[in-house]
């Protein structure tokens, strides 16, 4: 199973990951691929995955306050500005569609899933360095790249969200998350293969993707 | 339904949260309490509680951090001090009587029931003050309180856990905690029933409380 | 003293804080103004205002994830861009002019006065909530819109510097954050005259404004 | 220029910063031993240290959230304790001699030496992980740990302060620190010499000690 390149720490931390197929091969994932995902399933996701943005945006923020050098304020502010003015507003359009304001997806009560996992990540960052939050941040922008480049193209009703993903300038974010990873790393760490860092970092990205497959179990389950 | 006085800012938390009942009169707690809940799911809730512990004592931590008063800074190190050396030492003790070691204890992967609680409380202290911590700490604090009292003297393969929660030292610390939040409510807030930030705070105490409930349905689990 | 309007809780801070005229009327502004201000008093304050602008971004970044509402959320990060992608990079044109790169800005040594006021605003929000993060955070913002307004049209060395901050871009940013401050307070407080938290954040605010006046007292001094 | 064994890392942190000596031996450090620094020096000093400890407090807090291990986690906690428990009330019994009430301590205005002080220490946390929160920490528990040994038995005026610091119970304190902070490297780095991460973490110390060196300068500046 290979994937997209997005840097030699991601490819690493992904080879390593016990849930990386139970997460990108997901039911709901090819629920969406072949269009079979029902479409209750597909809105409760979409309503949970915009506070997810909200607070993932807020971890994203998280990460720029945990900048130590210009280019990671950079990625990372604007990262924050493509989930605040761009991720999200796909998402509210969407919604828009079925009815529901932006208001209420705002205030939509978190299931148990979704809110693990965004406070997961915020608290990687208050615990850990920047490399901690890159590590527990990674799963979700890179395996919705990995995703997004292997459904594109497949049609359908769900075609408009595989084709947000698959697109050039999510691609982009995803290299350019990757290459300040590796730049991290060699900044901080060196050879990550060798040093000590390598079994926390690798927890945290494990444990980043069980609670992506958790997600996807949530938004099966429907409303 | 009543229970013991922890104040007033904590009665009407609880008087106004619709999970309450469902969480201190939650089927784990009447099989603690006579007896009938079996040694596997309380063997599983003690190993998840302990790793709970460690992420709520960084909590309390977090919440002296926070604190903008003497008092609260010494009720607060006082809480973490109590934590970390007796109800952790008390998990220790019974969970070695097991065969299992502290370290086995640390290192336990946590369930998501569990993870989502402890983050959500350190993510109110990261997001609000001191006052949006307490109301994702009392629940916990106080529930556990207020559980002990009502099974006091039950008796049974459970009286140990039970009479922790029921005695003296720890019925102290649920009011000089109450105590504390009645201040910082009268120092921050004023009379909080006519503040507008009576919802958040409410909500914030709600969800806690909704995530007590997940935790006990967790240990019902078993492992 | 009279100052353009941004908004009615910066009013009443502004009125109450003892230290607002040492700072909006220093030596080093009217320098600014009549262009008597020495050269390498100027370059000084600016390498200085660079890392004080990296560590500034780091708090507004800080104030998204402390949002509560949406709009708190977009006008932070709206403020983030701003200031990595074009205060900024104001700064590193007028030093490049003067053979200073972006790097040497990124690596100078933080003079005490710098560092003490950026982590203090850090902590703010570390401490308190959105609110208290916004007290520490105003002095500068519309300090900066009020002195960049009443210093329009002077000419001289230093225009470009002043029509930076009298310009209807960063006026605009004043009254945006401005009408934001006063949502989040009604939504917060109600009325803040009338609430005990009026003394925590007037507080927070006039130590903001005496590490302004510390801030051009360093600049005075030159390198 | 010798001093007491605190562990391998603090060791090579403190052979290469250049101001160790300029703390250390400071004039305000000298008139304590000799006897000849102005009572009215002595408690500026004392007052400002008392406000410097309770965020210094904070700061020990912030490092038991941002723990990884029990050890950590244990010896942090207690360090908390023994600060807010025992070396405030030391300030307070000596304060209350001179007729200042621990109120008045609390509230005092910070001094802008002292305020850069305690919030770089914060954010080192809130940037970084737990050990650039050490580097950050050490100088002022380790440098306290050596003067107080290098003076122990000078007598005069300021003995009470002096073998406080020269008591066993503090440089058993500066001793298990050390030796934390050695596992937490071993943990975390490695070999700390052949690590990038030297850079910045010296970097963190150096600061610490700049900073120190601008608190007995403030000190000897007086009231």
């Amino acid at each position: 199973m290979s994937g997209p390149d997005y840097g030699a720490t991601f490819g690493a931390w992904r080879a390593a990951c016990p849930h990386w197929a139970a997460y990108t091969r997901h039911a709901f994932v090819e629920g969406l691929k072949d269009g079979t995902l029902p479409r209750a399933a597909f809105l409760h996701y979409l309503v949970q995955d915009y506070v997810f943005l909200v607070h993932f945006s807020r971890a994203w923020s998280l990460a720029v306050v945990k900048s130590e050098t210009l280019d990671e304020m950079k990625v990372c502010a604007g990262t924050v500005d493509a989930l605040v003015n761009h991720e999200m507003a796909l998402h509210v359009e969407t919604c828009a569609g079925e009815g529901l304001t932006e208001d209420q997806l705002f205030g939509a009560v978190e299931e148990v899933e979704n809110l693990a996992y965004t406070r997961f990540v915020m608290d990687a960052g208050v615990q850990g360095d920047f490399l901690d939050m890159m590590a527990a941040l990674a799963p979700c922008v890179m395996g919705y790249g990995e995703i997004g480049a292997r459904l594109a193209g497949s049609g359908g009703p769900y075609s408009a969200w595989i084709e947000t993903y698959a697109g050039e300038e999510y691609q982009d974010v995803c290299r350019a998350v990757g290459v300040m990873i590796d730049t991290s790393v060699a900044r901080r760490v060196g050879d990550l293969g060798v040093s000590p860092r390598v079994v926390a970092l690798q927890s945290r990205f494990d444990m980043a993707t069980r609670l992506e497959v958790g997600f996807w179990d949530m938004g099966m389950r429907g409303a």
